[in-house]
């Protein structure tokens, strides 16, 4: 089942993945995943916004148990970021089967679409439009970098976008969500543990820093005479790493854009973008409070006009508390519950029905690049703890 | 004249122009080179590089003396660079046959392509091709951002490139060639003087600082196992301009790229390009040399590999100081003789033939940018000045 995902949409030259949503890649997998629920007799489905279902019982039925993730995936991402939890899913399924299967509940099997947001630039569009807190009106405005709508894109791949919407009905016949997801952190890696339970996802959000400077000859211009955005935006992301770290929280310029962008000019225009996430609500805004003010000190020294932006925020997601302790009850004593600072659909699907999260060791904890990690016995270890938590959650 | 090329290649959204080697605007500027030289009856020549030259007198006797600059433009650039040169060329010449001219030698109006470098790299090429300091194989190598090669751009703007290559003969018989500029700095602005003669052109070059961390989850991956290139080039950044400022000379980065370049990925690799120049090459080297020490020590700390790559190299140009004596002497007592940071054809050709440059006042000191100024009174005085150097030169 792995070996027939490996292959699709793997770049050679990075060896990382770059399956987004809505691409030849992308539809492979979902051919792929059709795939699975046919070999095993699953009815499938495809729901208003390309989300995809694998049924084991009946469909219609209330009380439903639903676990998945996604099999999309960042530019240059790793094997195991999404695909990990669709393949648990079915590796669970299989495994309950052959213990003599009899859920008293219906199961499903779910992929997420367009979880990373890699290409139209929104996260979780699936989930988010199934929950409704992203509408058809956003989403039809969405464009990917050359230009081409989201709606466009799903027609381009046989999807039908006319009925993209809030999908109450469906959700309110879904008793739990459970996402099994590898960790993007060393947190297990330092633990004996090879498979946690997710307490919550940290608040985070993007911002937008604009430096605005003067275009003007780098060979020529005395450094008195200039106003020179880069040396701005240099400060800012020395000072962002210094006040995250004393806050304890996580704080990273990843982006930049720079105008004219030339050898030699002193740029006019620099933009970078941040991206902070805290265990708090309370800290992430101080924090942001904290850079953006340092920004705009050193940007007056330089001659520059810093303009701070937010782009996204997310609030903090506290995973439903019940079935989370009954999760980590039944992985066994000193099971780790640890927070992340990830989104997931899971996180999104919490603000309309009960979710949780499991998590499965990473060695090195890098997340989005090729060289993430899981140990195959961990897999082991996490479609286990998926089958008994799947076997709970059905059967009583 | 002047009216004529202001709209020429001008890009509204920026009020600058993008005049770029062998584009339409590029044409649109050659044509009125033309134009202007078939208005006074001068013999036009276009020159086996692609350089345009308006002659009056024998373009074959020995003993030339040359003027002009270039018509290309840096992105958004501004309206004097270049075209100031060559539209004070032509009137000077009109000044000069008004007097009732009577040249000894003959006078030559140039228009080089491709100084600013602006879509192939390499700036000067037209000259540099012509003086033999770039070859023809370098030349046929050079690429655009699409990936178009400058021999099929020269093709397809109608110019045929097989005979691309140093022009010694042509050289041979041009006893000095004198550049106008609007000057890129702001030492005319301080004095006086609406025009001041070049001394000489610092050594200047481009070095490329590759910093090279890993690709992680920025909201997953903790501050202490992460190897962000980032935070080792904003230090770089802000160590170049402390270590310009101590020994009076420019260190500037103005292009970075980044990859992945993705809001929630930390970076995995950042390059940035410093451009450095200083009064002399001692200087200039040991500059660079300590911005290169702080990038690695940094980056060591950041567990960032840092390497740098040394781009270009122009080493010191004094002008011709004979010429340049007499030309200060001409224009009166107190003249301004000053150095400059940027690069010129005069600079490239002085390793052939004797060269000078005339400097006119930039009341901001603005250059390659939109607001790039020059006061009119300031641009006649530029002419006027220039004429009379020219008659100097060609009547006795």
């Amino acid at each position: 089942m792995w070996a027939e995902l490996l292959p699709v949409g793997r770049f050679d030259a990075s060896g990382g993945y770059r399956r987004h949503a809505w691409t030849a890649a992308d539809a492979e997998c979902r051919a792929w995943f059709q795939q699975q629920a046919a070999d095993r007799g699953l009815a499938y489905e495809l729901d208003r916004n390309g989300n995809q279902w694998a049924w084991y019982g009946d469909p219609t039925a209330d009380g439903a148990i639903v676990t998945g993730s996604h099999l999309d995936s960042v530019p240059d991402g790793g094997a195991f970021d999404g695909p990990l939890g669709v393949v648990s899913s079915f590796a669970a399924l299989d495994a309950l089967r052959e213990r003599g299967f009899a859920p008293v509940r219906p199961l499903a099997i779910t992929n997420f679409v367009d979880e990373e947001g890699a290409r139209f630039g929104v996260a979780c569009v699936g989930s988010r439009l199934s929950a409704g807190v992203l509408t058809k009106d956003q989403a039809f405005a969405l464009r990917d970098a050359d230009g081409v709508g989201l709606p466009d894109a799903m027609e381009a791949a046989g999807q039908d976008p006319s009925a993209l919407g809030k999908d109450g009905e469906r959700l309110s016949r879904i008793a739990a969500y459970v996402e099994l997801h590898v960790e993007q952190g060393r947190f297990l890696a330092e633990t004996p543990h090879p498979v946690g339970v997710a307490s919550a996802i940290w608040p985070h959000g993007r911002w937008r820093f604009d430096f605005h400077g003067e275009a003007n000859h780098a060979g020529t211009t005395r450094l008195d005479d200039r106003r020179d955005p880069m040396l701005s935006y240099a400060n800012t992301v020395l000072a962002a790493r210094k006040k995250a770290r004393l806050r304890g929280a996580l704080a990273t310029f990843g982006k930049v854009s720079v105008e004219p962008n030339g050898t030699n000019a002193i740029a006019s225009l620099v933009r970078g973008w941040l991206d902070s996430r805290a265990a708090d609500e309370a800290t992430l805004t101080a924090l942001v409070e904290e850079i953006a003010t340092a920004a705009v000190e050193r940007a007056e020294r330089d001659g520059v006009r810093a303009e701070v932006v937010r782009e996204s925020y997310t609030p903090v997601v506290d995973f439903d508390a019940p079935l989370r302790d009954r999760l980590a009850a039944l992985l066994g004593p000193g099971t780790p519950v640890l927070p992340t600072g990830a989104g997931h659909d899971a996180g999104i699907l919490s603000s309309a029905i009960p979710t949780a999260m499991l998590f499965v060791r990473n060695p090195t904890g890098v997340s989005h690049s090729p060289s993430e990690r899981a140990d195959e016995a961990d897999c082991l270890a996490g479609t286990a703890a998926l089958a008994d938590v799947l076997e709970e959650l059905t059967c009583r």
